[in-house]
């Protein structure tokens, strides 16, 4: 069957996969949300034409945006997730042994559900009595939470979990959020956000980048390899005031991570090291 | 302009990248070789349709197929080149301080010829006095030189840069290639293959993983991000008969890398070193 998807990353280049069925299709409040059946990748999602994670590969994307901030923290209590309605993000917090509570603010409720239905292995942690998921514009809770100067309400580790810098998700790459984000945070907290792609968004990893060190004491970003993302190549942008998050904290000394066994398909010790090496062309942006 | 180049990656899954202009086709008696010019990635070389490399990130490919297995190597002063006619491995070779003589086997001269054309950036160490260009068959060229015993024909490093282990490459990945590449090979020598995807050639890795380990005293898989090829991600089989190819030599402790400056956009130190450090889905293919 000659039927694909096609995927403009680029003005000048895209991906596609050939498709063996439209499993879903439904434009929600926010976005255009499809759910194809694939040869290559199994089960994809894709907001309003651009692959959010396929089955086969979603591992990679998810581990390393949650598990090297959860693991640079002494003690991660207190998780905040800004988007990632599908799960994936809060189902890598939970290999964490530290978190007692993840508030996941997802503005688009569609996406929880179709997550639920189709993406099971995904989506399979969301129920966990730790977890609240909240239906709302993440801006506007952060602005809320920095804004109350309540600190029990604060948060070990914020995590964004968002889509491109169109759309829906455009005020998560602008100043004014790191500022409340920095504010939602306790005085050890970390902040990461996935931060697109080095090789393609040099500017804007340049102007996250010069942010993120403006706020926090260290700033750190890591890469990981995701094939259907354009380029294959991603950045997550950590800020810390306090933990360096090129290394697991030492709080882990005796945390047995072969316990995780195959639930940890990308992620180790090791490469949450490795990921803030940065080839050079990567170090000349962050300049 | 809606003139588009396709390249199916996978039976399933392809890439497009948008052409401004043919530059150059023509059937050589090998294979199609194809130079288009892009609006993303600049001029970009074609075989069989499949890219070989794009002017705007080759640099990825060629520092590290070449320079991982030159500074592991204590003095190399001998390399075979199998394939590489576009002249970017000798390139990089020549950045290495030892480098005496590069015998490049390529079997289609056409490449060479093309390479200098279109390709001036990439082809411009070609015509370097220590270069000897042999348009012949690789796999005949290694054998006779494990054939002769002769000793001062051997070499330190022997890389292969070769297009996918189908048509005329195929034998580049057969066990026959790799026993004879290790007997024109010193006793010290390093043989480093480029060995395609993880996310896509999980088997060839493995088969190749295997053959390398039985052969070759220590062995190592590392990677790099070059976004045009398949997922992204791409594979580096090093076998060595006595370096450890996952650190740079001792003998460069002085080597000033920051003499190389800007022709070092993805090779550092600390790349050679965190290169092979493997997610656990890539050591799982190992096993």
């Amino acid at each position: 069957m000659e039927a694909w998807f096609f995927e403009n990353q680029t003005g000048n280049f895209g991906i596609k996969i050939r498709i063996k069925s439209v499993l879903f299709h439904e434009f929600s409040d926010y976005q255009e949300i499809t759910v194809y059946d694939t040869q290559e990748f199994g089960k994809t999602l894709v907001l309003d034409n651009a692959v959010m994670f396929t089955e086969k590969n979603e591992f990679v994307y998810h581990e390393m945006l949650s598990l090297v901030p959860l693991f640079s923290h002494k003690n991660p209590e207190r998780i905040l997730i800004i988007g990632g309605g599908d799960g994936g993000v809060v189902r890598e917090c939970l290999k964490n042994p530290f978190v007692r509570h993840i508030d996941l603010v997802e503005i688009d409720k569609k996406v929880v559900d179709v997550s639920k239905e189709f993406f099971p292995e995904i989506a399979c942690r969301l129920e966990d009595e730790r977890v609240r998921i909240l239906a709302e514009d993440g801006i506007e809770f952060v602005k809320r939470i920095n804004a109350s100067g309540r600190e029990d309400e604060k948060y070990d580790v914020l995590l964004v979990d968002s889509t491109d810098p169109v759309g829906p998700a455009e005020g998560l790459f602008r100043r004014d959020f790191y500022e409340d984000a920095s504010g939602a945070l306790k005085d050890d907290g970390i902040f990461t956000a996935q931060t697109e792609s080095p090789f393609f968004n040099g500017k804007l990893i340049r102007d996250i980048g010069r942010v993120t060190k403006e706020i926090y004491a260290k700033s750190s970003l890591y890469c990981a390899s995701i094939p259907v993302y354009p380029s294959g190549l991603w950045s997550f942008m950590a800020g810390s005031k306090k933990y360096d998050t090129n290394v697991i904290n030492e709080s882990y000394k005796n945390f047995d991570f072969g316990r995780l066994g195959a639930d940890l398909k990308y992620y180790s010790p090791e490469i949450h090291s490795s990921s803030s090496v940065l080839p050079n062309f990567i170090k000349e942006i962050l300049k």
